[in-house]
């Protein structure tokens, strides 16, 4: 891997999302080695991937290079390289590009889709977990729209035109706000020989309401919002299986659709070498003490979506977003400079900032600590923090001028197929 | 292909670049039907492709939706869609979507990459003639740095960081101006555990002079200004093979690199039914008159890079570049208005505005009618009629942004590997 071993201690960070970008700033400057390896050479804004899917926003707006993230950091080392297996006892790391010692180890690895077990389903059905996924689903969404065109099958251009999401949390309910407004402002226009007045859009629940981690006011008014445009919404719904035409569910609703948009949970990625079953807590987390130390293993740490810290407040952990990988990110930073410092560590504790969910074009919920709104203000709201933790002058301006554009104009311009999906290409689909 | 056949008589366009969008415009509202076809659904800006090679801009900025431009254009049919043959005795298109009826046909499909037959040189380069291939390129570039950290064998390493460039037209030019501009302003911020002062970038020239179109003085003054930034001109020099390796040349030259990028040449693309070579010039264009139609077939045109117009001034046809595309988009639409109102045809003349590439971060040559000059001022001409000939608001401001972001901050942030770039996957190459 060419990392020079010097006298400083190594810290390797695997994962470049929001944990582990906060980890490696906190420890700039601080003494140490700093290896953060990633299978992307860029960070990720998750939070507006749907936009890149739904045309609104260039994929290389919500992506920023990790080298430029933590350029004139001393002693800095990033390396693109897939982590295959962990040696906890040597402590050596297993990767692609050959294998490398660690003194503390850093799992910032995130969470992937969660199908549960349902081969099919993964196959079948569409992520938005990454910006290549993201594009994947942009391109099908334009591409079914060429193909209803061509069919005089009033039955296969309905299952082309609609679209099933399953999954009501912020991402489904933003997908579906999103692919709504698509449909009122842009289709009728860009498909005048289509009456894209049968487009569907239905967002599919198995809870009894959407939005379940945020307020019941919050859910109720997404719904209203969504409902207004037009969005179908079946809540107590347990989706079973999708063969790539049909829908099942628990009960005998069916849906026919050619694109079916799985965002109903996410679990953590665990490597191979430390993903024993008793290290880990449901959701495949690891489970981590206050200092975010993996119980069980001496020297390794685990943050962001991976982690588990079962506290009173957060018995199950804390929410597997942007937040609390942040905050984690900075409080191991914080600790392992204590720790080489022979300095006593400070427990995690995890500020919640609240949660929000824009729906369409105009509208947002918002849940705050002591104040909750929804409606235009909250839309205000979620635009500016979503533009202030975006990183990046040159991005923030660029999603800005976009999100003006769009919204004067009731448009979206990246409705670009640069590379047609294929269902088969799965090597494409990471 | 599900359009309805009307009164109206039907003109099919295959290709919706500089020349196919120019001449759709012209036939909008004229009492005709237009069918566009094109494998992509958006128009590519093909003069900046280099910038998105370069990170210097994001793919979507420099693409735009067909569907979009003809928005409210009555009578006007877009397909994705891949025409195989053409019958000409019988009007009928066939195509991947279905066969299509014409009653005037006008073949707009640009030119490709002209390898010469050379099957293993056109297999191991690049080619950059699309979005997708400029995106390849690159993700190439970033990987062969990322790779280039893994290695210890110093040979290896530089033959990772050289760039060779075959073709000294504006392509060629533009692109080895912009590789110099990252060898010096973003490689050893990025790469700081790696001499990037070893990364050479060969611009190759078959002629004794580069941008051979223009000028002398134009030619003297892109050398000068390559060769202060660093770029090695080699001319007088002919490249016979390219094994993904080593660069072969006639004399006993050789080049060590694992990018080629070839730039040396294109030729028009021509459709099965319509490739006989009594139709076709040198360069696979076809034949036409001064009206454009192809000479030897009824009520088939050809305008843009695949027509070749021999005239007194243009004895081997027009400039393969957007402006002639243009004007001759919008002179056959003049004439088959013309034509259908029994006016008598125009012939075409071509407006020669000149010629213009630009040479890294802030100078820029330009050969105008009466006037030629170079330097600085000439790269504000350039920014500005690029500017201008980019369709769209929101494309023109996102450029301008970048382009102010990257000249301010010597930077270029789109250096992201969405899709690595594997070369076996030929089949995403066009």
């Amino acid at each position: 891997m060419n990392i020079p071993r010097t006298s400083l201690p190594r810290v390797v960070i695997i994962g470049g999302g929001f944990g582990g970008i906060a980890l490696a700033k906190k420890l700039s400057k601080k003494g140490l080695q700093v290896v953060l390896l990633d299978k992307h050479n860029y960070h990720t804004f998750q939070p507006l991937l749907y936009q890149v899917s739904t045309g609104g926003l260039e994929p290389d707006s919500i992506a920023y290079p990790i080298r430029k993230i933590l350029q004139n950091h001393p002693n800095f080392y990033f390396r693109l390289a897939k982590v295959r297996r962990i040696n906890s006892s040597d402590k050596i790391l297993i990767t692609n590009i050959g294998t490398i010692k660690f003194d503390y180890l850093v799992l910032a690895t995130g969470s992937q889709t969660n199908f549960f077990g349902n081969k099919e389903l993964k196959k079948q059905s569409m992520a938005m977990k990454s910006v290549p996924q993201s594009l994947n689903l942009r391109s099908l969404i334009l591409q079914n729209f060429e193909k209803a065109l061509l069919t005089d099958d009033l039955h296969k251009r309905d299952a082309l035109m609609n679209f099933v999401i399953v999954g009501g949390g912020p991402t489904g309910v933003e997908l579906a706000g999103a692919l709504a407004e698509i449909k009122k402002g842009i289709l009728p226009k860009d498909y005048p020989d289509l009456d894209t007045r049968r487009a569907q859009i239905h967002l599919i629940q198995s809870g009894d309401r959407i939005l379940k981690d945020m307020s019941e006011r919050a859910s109720e008014k997404a719904e209203q919002f969504l409902e207004k445009l037009g969005v179908q919404i079946w809540k107590n719904t347990r989706v079973t299986n999708y063969d790539g035409k049909t829908v099942t569910t628990k009960t005998d609703l069916v849906f026919e659709t050619a694109t079916l948009v799985w965002a109903a949970g996410v679990h953590g990625v665990t490597i191979k070498g430390l993903s024993a079953k008793n290290l880990l807590a449901p959701g495949n987390r690891l489970k981590v003490d206050a200092f975010h130390k993996v119980i069980g293993v001496e020297d390794i740490y685990a943050i962001g979506d991976i982690a588990c810290m079962e506290t009173k407040d957060w018995p199950n952990g804390h929410p597997m977003m942007a937040q609390p990988a942040i905050q984690q990110g900075e409080s191991l930073g914080d600790n392992l400079v204590r720790l080489l410092a022979d300095k006593p560590l400070l427990p995690f504790v995890f500020r919640d900032k609240g949660s929000m969910a824009t729906v369409g074009r105009n509208k947002a919920v918002v849940d705050m600590k002591n104040i909750r709104f929804q409606g235009v203000f909250a839309w205000f709201v979620w635009m500016f923090v979503h533009l202030f933790f975006l990183i990046g002058f040159r991005n923030r301006m660029v999603v800005f001028v976009n999100w003006v554009y769009n919204y004067v104009r009731f448009d979206r311009e990246a409705r670009l197929i640069i590379r047609p999906f294929k269902k088969d290409y799965s090597r494409f689909r990471d």
